[in-house]
């Protein structure tokens, strides 16, 4: 292989201020806990959860631009455009997705086979492309201050949030050495937990403050974002949030050690901040 | 797997606006004659060819952005954040970069060994990463009107155009059937293939007009960029060139079938537009 570089000071400082931000690390562990709920080795899928990281980093980043929803604070400092300019954020953002796959790849020297590393990859391949996290981005956008239904808010949040969870999950099951079933299974489980994440994320940010969140508070109703209670209400998306809660735990009733992947769902969808 | 709910309609335009414009197919046609050069049956290289040229397209739209080059023209049409607006131009790029990696997997389906893909995707990320095509794209940013030397526009083109012509032929390469050896040859044949390139493209840039290079021209001079000829001067840039084909040829004289692939060469170092 040839000779690794680096990246230049500042293209490398921006990575690392948006991969290492003080986020909840959300992705990587249920990577980790679903890897143990089909009875694998949670530390074989180490490098298969900072993929997910890095991937959920770059949506961030992208995200944030001016050209996008234009946010100066996430995760209680200044975004990455804010800090290192334009240019870097966008660069970092791709580097960051170029990562992800480079470290998928060496799920293969800790002994995962190569035909289910390959598997992974196409996961969160298709998970981060043009079919799911882009898509759901795209549709955010272009949903912007338009009336929307239930149907529309479940369309965006599957693709920009549920389609990662979902990934995240299958990975951590194929890593795990679970079976075909269980894979599915755990995706479908994780696309559930990514509506009942983002329920409550569209809850927190209608209710919240600057300083709890981390983020600025208010900004959805602000844009005209489509947001669960926006379409339906708060009663009804809370008690939706939980339906959704409830159906993705089912689908994991069947693993062999689910302990820490139900603890952490719960937390992951009933968090307050 | 899951259902693939394909892209919302202006993001698949843009994404198809992007990569099927009127370019010269250079990378996916080194990826083909490198799988040829080593034995292997070029057909099976075809997602391998295709994964290049979406990494290829996805670093031109993010290149164009108004946060970097702001070029409003490309292969002779309206760059894709002129015609579809900024937002989409950077989820189109992402969406591709994506979307070769998912293509790479694919490789698998036409009996390469997965281990063997997985080879290709590591090459690709890397040449798609921090450490080349977004440090080369940082670095040419950084050095914007600033006095370069030599080196300095060495390390730049080396990492924004020769890894990725690298990484084509390396995978070429490696699907191809090729040993260790000529896979490390053929990528740095592609590395030199690339300098040599790069300084036709500073030349053509300094000569040529919108008519014949399908983007404007004298851009580089106006805007102080790194180039080869603005280092060295032209005559010493022209003949730095040959020399760096001359290498390349060298690296793959042992390869079994290098008919087209050396004829491709050719084509690309001294091509006119």
């Amino acid at each position: 292989m040839r000779e690794n570089l680096g990246a230049p000071v500042r293209l490398g400082q921006a990575i690392c201020y948006s991969a290492l931000s003080p986020g909840k690390r959300l992705r990587p562990l249920l990577v980790l806990t679903a890897c143990e709920a089909v009875g694998g080795d949670w530390r074989r899928a180490l490098p298969a959860a900072a993929a997910l990281e890095c991937v959920h980093a770059f949506s961030l980043v992208h995200d944030d631009l001016p050209a996008m929803d234009d946010d100066d604070f996430r995760r209680g400092r200044a975004t990455t455009h804010r800090k290192y300019g334009e240019a870097l954020a966008i660069l970092a953002g791709d580097a960051l997705l170029a990562f992800a796959f480079e470290e998928l790849t060496r799920l293969a020297i800790r002994e995962v086979r190569p035909a289910r590393v390959l598997g992974c990859i196409l996961r969160l391949a298709d998970a981060s492309g043009s079919a799911y996290l882009m898509a759901g981005q795209a549709l955010d956008l272009e949903f912007e201050g338009k009336p929307v239904t239930r149907g529309d808010v479940l369309r965006i949040h599957l693709r920009k949030t549920g389609a990662l969870l979902g990934a995240a999950m299958a990975v951590g099951a194929i890593v795990g050495g679970g079976s075909a079933r269980q894979v599915e299974d755990l995706d479908r489980a994780g696309m559930r937990l990514g509506l009942a994440f983002q329920i409550q994320d569209d809850l927190l940010n209608a209710g919240s403050t600057l300083g709890a969140l981390g983020k600025r508070a208010g900004t959805d109703a602000k844009r005209g974002k489509a947001t669960f209670p926006r379409a339906v209400g708060e009663v009804r998306a809370r008690s939706e949030a939980a339906a959704f809660l409830s159906g993705a735990r089912d689908l994991i009733a069947h693993c062999a050690r689910p302990a820490r992947l139900l603890q952490l769902m719960d937390v992951i969808a009933e968090r307050d901040r």
